[in-house]
């Protein structure tokens, strides 16, 4: 099969047979075609589009490009969720201890943190000496004794998936919702889970701006991970406005565990909730609503959050002393110019924010900072007095003025409270 | 400026800017942006289009993008022809002597041959000695001694051409109007001249194979050559059938050398006379249907092609002694089934036979058989009897089957003359 001949076919407008799909995953994985003959087929899936079923095929090839982890012989229904990334979604950091107590075995895959939004492994390694890089060995166990783990991508996953996102990234590819679909779910299918709970995200801090296209993404997962075998739940949830009150490494670690401990702002609380119970009802455990609720209050899904620490290399009393986490040297307010409520807050400005604190990439290989962050003291809908605190900057000497110039902007105050959107906004079963 | 977002530009369907569109030639011929960033912008462009403007600056920035010789101390109005191939088109081998006879200075920059079409370089080169990577001095000798001069695209003349022109060859982007135009038109620019007769083909031997096509590339290549200042002619003529007849390197030098004589077929005649009207109207000089005339008919255009092979290193006693040129050792004819009028020659097969006999390159770097071909003894719409030869086969042991067949099955006679098509299907100005 000649790569010329794929990639005509499918810019001529026409449905790509599984063998042609096939051909192409194993080229991406292999380097059996040149990076331009594969750059010049995305344009062409980007522009063309893809069928439920060529979506579903390519899913399938990519995560058969590398090792698909078979957990059968683990107890428990095996369930992980994914988040299309937004600003202060730290909602896996919650989910994954609180799912665990329930019953539920959770292998949970994350990734790092890339332009405005933050990555959860990222997050993870504020806390001193957690380890992401878990040997699927060590994985097996951590699932076994704890019931969750947190793990990166590793090398031998989904490989043809890292190499189309790369190129993705750097021609103008990557919005594309078939090419989205498959990304997500080759990975979560090789990581051996039977269900998945899906959060996409909406909104000015989000990849899917509009509903329209949120849903189209939604529906596609939705679609492609029941032909692949799947169950999958999918929320559309707003991203108009930042998810919780911190925004940062150590301070979305610190807001998650207040979260476990039963103080976690509303929004936060609400979504890890609403996530924990599907995700219970997806294990086939009776009585979800209880279920969740109960291992909130009576701390055991707190008490699981330090079983995951400990299990994967880092110190259980994080928990209790958050000085352990990386904090930034200086803090600085911005207050409240008049009287009145908070009427919007711009979630991607307070990510470019914290990215220009120091606390984001620009490319795969920078370094970040992950004691530097935002904390917003009043969120939108809030009552707030001129000079009152709304955003509490958590910073070192880099990018100051970028981040206070876009965080004083990035909000207004208005005479009458906003109307507020829901926070779930769409739920596809 | 970022290749990323030059892609993403063009990828939703906006204008690229003169500076965008500059960034990319300008790194397409320095390799200053990879080739997948590349191949993803070519497929943008194939499936997004250009305006007639971001076309004229593609055309003009990939003219600059290498040497753009100044003839203007050269005397006369520089003009230059060019078809867009087909099979049998050995017309600039007539036109070249011929327009330089009436007094046109003609640098005409040729391709070699690349699937089932002959190059004109590859046919100068069966005349023994004939060089056609000539110096820009000798160049500029050949257009003051002779008056014309044929050349290949050397290694400095639009090198982000010869860059983008490899990459659509493997990326499916090949059938592009405007990346075509500018193709075209930016070597064109290069070589200095002030005027230019395009010949657009049509039908299943061409490139174009309606004429909705070859009007859009025709009004593409009038508008964006007006717009870089060149006076261009354009004609769209029927490529549904071979022309003339003879199809090979060797044979089509003889036929041309025969049609310089006055003994040339009737459609390659007319198509050169009328290329030459064209010409020798665009140079300025009165009267040219009648000095085109008299140039044929008093032996100075042969004699004009004479002195053009002396001075490119060949010898010109091949006018006189075909015997010179390389010749397939074997003939085989195929004779008319029944009798009537043949009424269909598929061009395109003819050209594929030619390139299975050896005459045509798989790859930039094959090596091709000058000598083989095939005579078209019977033309479209000539009357035929059972038995009497159709097609003449010049071969060696190479691809013979599979041309017969092809030949075998590339015609039909009839019992009623053809409807015959008009050679010059339209003319625009």
């Amino acid at each position: 099969m000649r790569a010329v001949d794929v990639i005509r076919a499918k810019r001529d407008g026409g449905e790509m047979s599984a063998d042609q799909i096939r051909a192409f995953v194993s080229a991406a994985a292999s380097g059996g075609w040149p990076d331009y003959q594969l750059s010049a087929l995305l344009m062409a899936i980007f522009l063309k589009g893809m069928t439920a079923t060529e979506t579903a095929t390519l899913t399938r090839a990519m995560a058969d490009s590398g090792k698909v982890l078979d957990l059968s012989d683990l107890p428990g229904v095996k369930v992980d969720k994914h988040s299309t990334g937004g600003i202060g979604d730290k909602v896996s950091l919650v989910l994954a201890p609180l799912a665990a107590a329930c019953g539920v075995t959770v292998p949970m895959m994350s990734g790092r943190g890339l332009g405005h939004t933050g990555g959860t492994l990222d997050k993870l390694e504020a806390i001193p000496g957690f380890r992401t890089n878990l040997t699927e060995a060590e994985l097996r166990a951590a699932l076994r004794d704890v019931g969750c783990g947190m793990i990166g991508q590793s090398a031998d996953v989904a490989p043809a998936d890292k190499k189309l996102y790369a190129l993705r990234d750097v021609t103008g590819t990557v919005e594309s919702i078939p090419l989205i679909t498959a990304s997500i779910l080759s990975k979560k299918i090789a990581e051996g889970i039977s269900a998945l709970v899906m959060d996409v995200k909406c909104g000015r801090g989000a990849f899917m701006k509009t509903l329209p296209e949120a849903k189209a993404l939604a529906e596609s997962i939705q679609q492609v991970g029941t032909e692949n075998g799947l169950t999958v739940r999918t929320l559309i949830t707003d991203m108009d406005t930042p998810l919780g009150r911190n925004v940062g490494h150590s301070l979305e670690v610190i807001e998650a565990i207040e979260t476990l401990k039963g103080n976690g702002p509303d929004d936060l609380t609400e979504l890890c909730v609403k996530q924990a119970v599907l995700m219970v009802e997806l294990a086939g455990i009776a009585d979800p609503a209880a279920t969740v609720r109960q291992a909130l209050r009576h701390g055991a899904a707190l008490g699981k959050f330090r079983q995951m620490v400990e299990q994967q290399g880092g110190d259980p009393w994080v928990v209790d002393d958050y000085a352990q986490l990386p904090t930034a040297p200086h803090r600085t307010v911005i207050p409240a110019p008049t009287d009145g409520f908070v009427a919007d807050v711009d979630p991607y400005s307070v990510g470019i924010a914290v990215a220009h604190l120091g606390g984001g990439r620009k490319t795969a290989a920078d370094r970040i900072d992950l004691g530097v962050g935002v904390v917003i003291n009043k969120k939108r809908g809030e009552a707030v007095k001129a000079g009152e605190t709304v955003f509490e900057v958590h910073h070192g000497d880099t990018g100051v003025r970028e981040a206070m110039d876009l965080l004083t902007y990035c909000f207004r105050v208005s005479d009458t409270p906003p109307s507020v959107n829901p926070l779930i906004l769409e739920e596809l079963k």
